[in-house]
């Protein structure tokens, strides 16, 4: 009884605030952002565990303030007796963790070995990088992150003796794929001319010489020169639909074919499952098969422009983050034949749609 | 120039191999099966590193004995300096692993708190089990596997208050599910009777009163009672497209829609990244998107039948294997709406296709 009458209210919030939104997500984004509340009362760490849409919860989480079931005050987030019943009538229970302490849930072992030294180098290095900028949506992970990132592709043998490109670095990546000594050379393109002047100055400064970086805008087509000539792809798209084909699509022109591979990150935060299966569908259509994803395997540290960002609006609380919020599953695709892709300029906007939060 | 004419030979023994496997492979899988024979003459571990179909590579490592790259004694793989020349010429390195020793690469830490003393007690009465059997194309996975997966699908949301229905269950996951206390009702169905009355009369034993043992073979029909009425389903279908369509298909009949839960595990050895693809457009042409895939999660026992499996013949040296060789990739699916699928019964061998080994 208890249970019907939660169902009810949880349906009635989830279908109001999907309209609101216009969010093409399900009654479980629903279940999420209420579990998600019986985490902890740090708004962040109650945005991290709802692994839903931000545009989405947000809306949620208001419509439940505004009939009593949270409260927000001090940048805390906190079920009142009610919101706790409906939790417990629907049987939703707090989320939990399991994640490997040793290696935060990634499975690779950045703290010995080859990585460990390889860890500490990029640290020192990265150390002086340059901030991250909202107009290029960037924003960037942890080095343990990039590491770990760079190890998956190694073990994978999508580095090894291989041409790699990294599209768009503002993790760079680009140093840490030379600084293991096994590409056979690696090309990053960015917008970003700072990052561009920071990693040739790094490749200088290290005697990476397998390493060159080139100002490039993702928007323009790609040169002839980098057509078909790479194994191996990394990126970190923006999450929009239109403005994620575009790097993905770049990505893809610029390797070789069948038994090539490409990286990169998407959120649950920025896009919505039914995002997730457009995108599926999308890689399939382009001759790949997606053979990895690592949910929460990629960690963001905090970026300045926090407040000027889309979903600033939309928070209960205005509080700034201190600790890590913004993960995103790393995915890895194999190409099963060459596509066909266009080398078109794309014009307007590619930041943003909908789902988008941070842009 | 080493180089050209390591390219040419590879290409030559790939396309081969590939015409006389029948197998939809890439070159891509050809170079996997090359550097796993510089990870360890241990054939078994050879065959764990290639991560490829074993009818092709079987056939490829045929090929280049014959053409002298190798040599195969006492149940060893050994490049010869030849091999070993066109590995170096080819760029083509040892395969690394970066494997958490504390996790064993799967990110979950089933050695301490909850998950600790869940593994204990799952240990303890997994002792007793059936052997597995080849007529039901069993196999079970390692005791830490099965403690994992539940952990994932716990973390997940995908548990807690939920219903749960495992299809074929030799690994024995709905007795380590029902010991986690938190899931609603747990539902069992499976083929062979050893397994059911095992399950049951540990049910019994250990008051595990929300958990039900039915024997089912999922080529018949699902009952109208269990259609619709769960919120996640594990299985560990068969890998023969075929049969791998009706596992799937029944997992998603019993579940209730859009966010219900689905897991599944789909190896490397048996399954060409080409059957990945169509696996993955029918997924998706089910409503269904895929939320992870962990690659090597799942490891599995040896079982007794090994030399009469279909690829015995195949095996370059007749050796019973000592460590775990055989792994599979962990899958969920979440579905965004109600598929339409029928409901029928299934006839013929859904066990066998040309990419099956251990059938």
């Amino acid at each position: 009884m208890a249970e019907r009458k939660g169902t009810d209210s949880l349906d009635r919030l989830h279908r109001r605030a999907k309209a609101l939104t216009g969010m093409p997500v399900t009654r479980r984004d629903a279940e999420r952002a209420l579990a998600a509340c019986l985490s902890d009362s740090d708004m962040w760490t109650v945005i991290r565990h709802s692994h839903a849409p931000l545009r989405y919860t947000t809306c949620l989480w208001d419509l439940m303030e505004k009939e009593g079931l949270l409260t927000t005050q001090d940048g805390r987030l906190t079920l009142t007796e009610e919101g706790k019943s409906l939790a417990e009538a629907l049987g939703i229970g707090p989320p939990m963790t399991f994640d490997c302490p040793h290696c935060d849930g990634r499975g690779v072992d950045v703290s010995s070995g080859l990585l460990k030294s390889l860890l500490e180098r990029f640290r020192q290095i990265a150390q002086e990088r340059p901030t991250a900028l909202q107009k290029f949506d960037q924003g960037y992970v942890t080095v343990e992150t990039t590491i770990a990132r760079v190890a998956v592709a190694w073990a994978k043998g999508d580095l090894t003796g291989k041409s790699v490109i990294v599209l768009g670095d503002d993790d760079l990546v680009s140093i840490a794929l030379a600084l293991t000594g096994v590409c056979r050379n690696v090309l990053v393109i960015d917008i970003d001319r700072r990052l561009i002047r920071f990693i040739r100055q790094v490749a200088r400064s290290e005697r990476l010489t397998n390493l060159e970086a080139r100002e490039h805008d993702l928007r323009n087509p790609l040169p002839d020169a980098w057509l078909g000539q790479f194994d191996t792809f990394l990126c970190d798209p923006t999450e929009s639909f239109v403005g994620f084909k575009v790097f993905i699509d770049r990505g893809l022109l610029a390797l070789k074919g069948a038994g090539s591979a490409g990286y990169f990150g998407l959120t649950r935060l920025e896009s919505s499952l039914s995002k997730w299966q457009r995108i599926q569908q999308f890689l399939l259509s382009r001759g790949a098969v997606v053979t990895d994803i690592r949910d929460r395997f990629h960690w963001y540290e905090n970026w300045d422009y926090v407040e000027k960002m889309r979903a600033w609006d939309w928070l209960p609380a205005k509080e700034r983050p201190r600790d890590i919020w913004y993960q995103s599953a790393l995915f890895r695709i194999e190409l099963l034949r060459t596509p066909r892709i266009s080398n078109e300029p794309v014009v307007g906007d590619i930041f943003t749609d909908n789902e988008a939060a941070t842009t």
